[in-house]
């Protein structure tokens, strides 16, 4: 079974792009939030998280970094999506994507948009 | 500040369609996984999860289903990947899309894709 | 095979009423943090993940307060560990535990503790 | 506030050892599985898991050991609780305690249990 000929040729290769970051994105918000974190793990954390990712479909590249402000009043804190700002590429044949999330003050919560396609 | 115009307004209504619904879908994946489940819990299970992710952006309707298949000999089982059957129904304007998770006998593995668009 | 007699015979019951309810406080937790949530599905999440958490092994009963305190201006929040206040009930023959997380002001994090043994 | 007075005197040394090694299993299961992971991310995951859970309460060291067994077919899988076998250790001052998780044919599930004390 050629399964982007039976499962995707409804959608453009563009949409293909967007469809799998938006896809990663979600997935990575969701899998790694509350992670016990702190200075000493964030770098670790940061490339397993990134690791992880690119192994999912059309994913080229993954870049995390967890911001963690002022918390240095704790041993550690749980990861949360404010910490969060991440850059998902994605590549379908020639059409390229960039997927981002990151905490915008005045909305007060993590975004996630496309950031270059 | 107009979120939209600001940050969505490189993509079509059809891609921001496929966009929220694909995060979604790797969110809800991702989030619920691991969840523990049995023929008691899976009807409640089911409605939590499309409750919940009906709050995110331009998500209109979530149909789950959570297939225990033979697991009958445990008193209960984690949630995998493999038992979710969902669509994610997005609105964005006039654009409707669903975006599908089923698990395919022939990939051995679940599938997202767009189903409607 | 006897997996009480094998694997528990070198701990109390007390020991395992303990020990279970530690195990479901921390699944609980990192189960269910990032779940959207509101004040419309506040109570339906509570009731399924009481439900999820009372199929483990010792689990009597399992009572969730989720509390979103004055997060009104958000159309959803990703649920976190300082917005639970929980209490696990475990009963291992007759000895009865209860296990609980809740936020304590003075530490500024949520803290898991034996409540009553 | 001594948080040890205020809210542990109620239970033994050992007791605290087996609480914190419980709470730390249960939340290194359920915040891991469905990570994305081949064998080439095999062994970065393993040690990011064991690195987050030492940041916790009264745990020493961690040892993680993810079997993908014979899940070659795909470029990648969901991390099940199955695939995980894993020993957490703890101290309380004199009090060590070695909590385990590990795969048993038998039972045909991964059981949780108190290895050492």
């Amino acid at each position: 079974m050629d399964v982007n000929e039976k499962y995707f040729s409804n959608i453009t290769k563009r949409e293909r792009a967007i469809f799998e970051g938006g896809i990663s994105m979600g997935a990575l918000f969701h899998q790694f939030v509350g992670t016990p974190v702190n200075e000493s793990t964030r770098e670790n954390l940061e490339r397993t998280i990134e690791d992880s990712f690119k192994l999912q479909p059309a994913i080229e590249d993954v870049e995390v970094k967890i911001n963690l402000n002022d918390n240095t009043e704790f041993d550690y804190i749980s990861l949360s999506g404010d910490m969060l700002d991440v850059r998902i590429h994605t590549a379908v044949d020639d059409v390229k994507a960039v997927i981002r999330i990151e905490f915008i003050e005045e909305l007060n919560y993590p975004l996630m948009y496309v950031e270059e396609i």
